[in-house]
This record gives C-alpha cells, sequence and structure tokens, in this order.
C-alpha cells in the first residue's frame, strides 16, 4: 500500500508569516500540505519544478503599493516560468502587533508614555495620531526590529510611543520575532503578527499598532494547470455570483510609444474595466516596460466573447503580450 | 554691500551620492549652493518652503524600476506640496564599484578567485556572467555593505565573486563608503561610487560590477514656480529639438471602474504618446489608485492645443486630476 503524499502548496515563509495567513486561508491543512519556501522567486520555481502543485505569493498592500519582486516574476523576462499562471487570490488584514518581553517591574504609574499623539512640526503640521495605545511601559525597549514595509506601515506609532529607538529592518515580521526572541536583555522589541509572537512566546507590548485599520495585502495564487477544471458548471455559478477577474502582460514596439495606448483601448474596445495597471523594466532597453493590465472578466467564462475579442486585437497591437490568468475574484 | 547669495538647490545625499552626480550634471556649482537633504520628502519640503530653488531627485532606474518615494511625494495626498511642479529631468549612468581596503601582503598567485561564472543550478540554469573581474584579491572580504538596490543591480558580480559574504543594508551606497572607511579590520568592503570611495580614500577592489552595462537612473528638477521663463523664445528654440514631456496624476471615480481607460483615452484623442503610467495606492480605499501618466508635449508650448485639449478632457472624466509639470526632453 502506497502511503498519501498530500498536494504541496509552497508559500513565502517563514512560518507565521503574513503569508502563512493566505495560505491557511486559501488551503485546507487537511487536505495539502503547507510548506514555507525562502524567496518569491523559490515559491515560482518550486510550482514551476511541479515540487509543488500550487503557490501563494503577496501582489500588492493598500498602503505600500505593489511587490515588485512578484510583478519582476510574472514578467518572466527569461521565460523560466513559462506555465505559471495566476489561479486565485485572497486577501489577509494585516494587524501589527509591537511584541517583546514586559517590564520585569511593572512601573505602575507610567503604563503610557508620551501624550498619545504626535508632535506637530513645521514639515508635518498635523501628523497621524496613532491608532493604538502600548499595553504597558514602553521605556525599556531599546531595539527594534522589523520588515521595512511593517516600519512602513507604523510610523504614527513609532514616533508617538518609540522616539530614539534603534531601528533594525530584517527580512520578514516573523524573523524578527524570532531575533527578539533570542534577546536576553529583556530591551528589544519586534513589529510582527500575532501569530508569530504566540510562535517565538513574546509578550505583546501593542496591538494594531497600524497606521491605518484598512491595512490589507492582496495574495494571488498561483499554479500550472490553466485547464478548465473538471467541475467547470459548478465553478461557473460561484464565478457569476462574485464575478472574475484577468492578469495580462505585454510590451510595446519602442518605436511607436503610442502603441501602450492602442493596447488599452483593446480593453475599453470591448467594455472590459481595469482594475489595475503596473509597469516594470523590460531590461531589454532602459526605460521601456513590460505593461500588467488587470481587469474584470474570465478567459474561459466569456459567453459574449469580450474577453476573446480583446485578446485578439491585443497580438495585433503589442510586441508580445501573454494571458497569466483568470480567477474568481475574493471581494 | 551685501554679500552675494546663491540660491541653493537640494538634493538627496549624503555627499557623493548618484542624486549628487545628478545635481552636479544640472547645476553649475559657481551660481548655485548644491545642499545634500537626508530624505526624498526632505528635498520636497526644502523646495515647497522657499529653503531652496530647486530639488533633485531620483524617479526611475532602468534595473529596478520606479522610486515609490517620489511618487509617493508627487501624490500629494495632504496637499503639502500644492506648489511643487517639474522642471526638468537629468540621467545618470550607474556604475558601481567595490570599493574597501586591499590585503597588506598581495597575494600574487591568487588574484581573482573562482572561475568567473556563477554556477548552473537546478533553478538557475544560466546564471548572469558578471561584467568584470576584481581588480584584486577579495579573499579578506567578510563583509559587504551598501544600499538594497545596489545589491539588486550586482547579483552576479557578488555571487560569482563574493560567496559567503555577509551582507549588511545601510541606507545609501555613500553610507556604506563612510562605514567601510571606519573600518579597522580591513575585511569590509562597499559597493558605492567611484566618487563616494575617492571621498572616503578606500582603494578601488572592482570597477563596473552592475549586471548590466545600461544601468542609468532618471532624476526629476523640481520647482516651484510654473510660469513661463523669461528667455521663453531661446526656450521654445530647444524644446522643438529635444522635444518635451509634462507628467500628470489622477484619481478616477471608484464607483465607475472603466473611468482609467477613458481617462488614457484622452491622451489619444489628442494624439499624445504616453512615455511612462505608474499607479500608487490612493490611501483613501484599499485597492484604489492614484495614477500618473507621463506623456510628449509641453503644456506652454502646445501650438496645436493638444496638450490643453487633453487637460480638459480629463478634467470631465478624472474624479481629481493635477499638471505635475512640463519640462525639456533630456534624452
Amino acid at each position: 500500500m502506497t502511503a498519501f503524499r498530500k498536494p504541496v502548496v509552497s508559500y513565502l515563509g517563514p512560518a507565521a508569516s503574513y503569508s502563512h495567513q493566505a495560505v491557511r486561508q486559501a488551503f485546507s491543512e487537511s487536505t495539502w500540505e503547507l510548506r514555507p519556501a525562502v524567496t518569491i522567486d523559490d515559491v515560482f520555481d518550486h510550482v514551476q519544478d511541479g515540487h509543488a502543485t500550487a503557490g501563494v505569493v503577496p501582489f500588492e498592500n493598500s498602503t505600500n503599493g505593489s511587490v515588485v519582486f512578484t510583478l519582476d516574476d510574472l514578467a518572466d523576462r527569461s521565460n523560466r516560468y513559462a506555465n505559471i499562471t495566476i489561479t486565485g487570490e485572497t486577501y489577509v488584514d494585516v494587524h501589527h502587533c509591537l511584541v517583546g518581553h514586559k517590564v520585569p517591574i511593572p512601573v505602575l504609574e507610567d503604563t503610557t508614555e508620551g501624550s498619545g499623539t504626535c508632535t506637530p512640526t513645521a514639515t508635518d503640521p498635523s501628523p497621524l495620531k496613532p491608532r493604538s495605545k502600548p499595553l504597558g511601559s514602553l521605556k525599556h525597549i531599546q531595539r527594534l526590529y522589523s520588515h521595512p514595509q511593517a516600519f512602513g506601515q507604523c510610523t504614527a506609532f513609532i514616533s508617538t510611543y518609540l522616539k530614539g529607538v534603534e531601528i533594525f529592518e530584517v527580512s520578514s515580521t516573523s524573523k524578527a520575532a524570532e531575533i527578539v526572541s533570542k534577546d536576553t536583555t529583556g530591551t528589544w522589541a519586534a513589529i510582527s503578527s500575532q501569530l508569530a509572537a504566540e510562535m517565538h512566546g513574546l509578550d505583546f507590548l501593542g496591538k494594531s499598532i497600524e497606521d491605518r485599520e484598512d491595512n490589507t495585502t492582496r495574495f494571488l495564487i498561483i499554479g500550472t494547470d490553466p485547464s478548465v477544471p473538471s467541475n467547470w458548471d459548478e465553478v461557473k455559478k460561484s464565478l457569476a455570483k462574485s464575478g472574475s477577474k484577468s492578469l495580462v502582460s505585454f510590451t510595446v514596439p519602442h518605436t511607436s510609444p503610442g502603441a501602450l495606448a492602442d493596447v488599452l483601448a483593446c480593453f475599453q474596445a470591448f467594455d472590459l474595466n481595469l482594475t489595475s495597471i503596473n509597469s516594470r523594466p523590460s531590461l531589454v532597453q532602459p526605460f521601456q516596460y513590460i505593461f500588467f493590465v488587470e481587469f474584470e472578466g474570465h478567459k474561459h467564462d466569456d459567453p459574449d466573447g469580450r474577453v476573446k475579442g480583446a485578446l485578439e486585437k491585443i497580438s495585433g497591437v503589442a510586441q508580445s503580450w501573454r494571458w497569466l490568468g483568470s480567477w474568481q475574484r475574493y471581494r
């Protein structure tokens, strides 16, 4: 008897990363093995090479914008990821915690430092007010570890309650929690997810310390099988309810810069709503680009032929183009 | 007699940064005071507040893409930079050097380590070959300092000649050179410009170590005076020779996602070639954007009224929009 092996879904690790939350949201651990990868490139590699059936990578954050590493892999300039298509999306609400070690002897008369507002300055006359207060004294904190994106999402809390603390940028928020868990001085703290803090046995010094309540990261699910699924009729019913999105990449002939508008007009000609547009360097010639257009519609669920029509029209205008996938809208 | 004070141009410092090269290219030190600023925000602040007449900030790199900090300041979500317009552009060819301290006793029989090629792996079967060789032994190098963008531009050299060296990300390439200049062990190196190495008295261990020969950064020149210059007739002659570009930012009503295509169609309707397109989060609602469109044309040199026509048409379609400047094309 052969032991049953679960299919693998690769995600941007380490464990307890926000990508880990995304993959747990989209894939059941009872039927899938959730396997962390070191980089976004590694997730693409594992899926392309068949070591993983699916992959989960961050695509954009509502505060910080696009994740260029994912766009660069989707640009696939060296044709390394020829079989990869996007098969779905999921969103994770990002709530950052300040985690570390509580002060050994609680300073009861002084549990929250500062006035709770940033000091207005000439250059920033109305600074953002932090959305939450520390859960205890932060006077002992001398070092703060996190990912650059997380620092960028918690500016009000940091500039109000952690003035003068030394900042250390590391590769992930869960890495930051891991580093702080090894601190013997009790003076280091990390900005990380609740999951990472719990995994590394850290105290909560602050919760929901992000500047914006609506701080959300969108993740893409990738795979290598673009064929129509066997339960297509059922899938189509949910598509009808939630809607679909598709992603196309393209380059335009550099001798005719107006071609960008020509390609975009193809979507308009078939009344396809554009939901996002991105560009990355082509790396063929400086300041020529690979463009990414996301639009509402599905290649395989296209009763009036609008997606088909637009793609046919694009092939006559673009220098090169690629359909990168169609999937069910998550929200 | 009042001492003559030169007008100030603010640039992203520190001294010897690539922005410093850009500002030296575009502004004469005999008539301008070149003053370094700590962040891109600071350059915008100094220009908006009149502490500087002009500013120079990086806009995009041909390998790494857009500089989001500059786009975010141009997005001007809190109306802090209401008077800022783009008045010009300049390009700097980015050549990175490996700088540090030569080995005290030259190891003559082994001046270059490695085969000069990366080891092919399953995931990267044809790795990029470095364009240049080290100028001496690198066996003593244990630490490598630079800006993350510079690491990203020198991947082949690093993975071929500096395998296993510990990487330290710092805020600028010139900061990296400064740190290495204070090293007393002789085992630290930096990736920086030639200028920064010379300024800090470091040895050259490698030159032109970037992956791509055509590694170029484009800088924008900003100011606060959008009026037509007094020598307009003369300016118009050079505009006619080199061409002009303009930048517009806009948002679209989120209830009508097709509006993005409608705005882009305005440029097409007046036959204006788009040269770049970017988007950043609006920070009003998650996954709504501020778009940036750059096109060929000049607001003040518009004999057939195409720019005027497009901008009028945009004001009827976009939710909000802003002309961010028109300037003479540099190349």
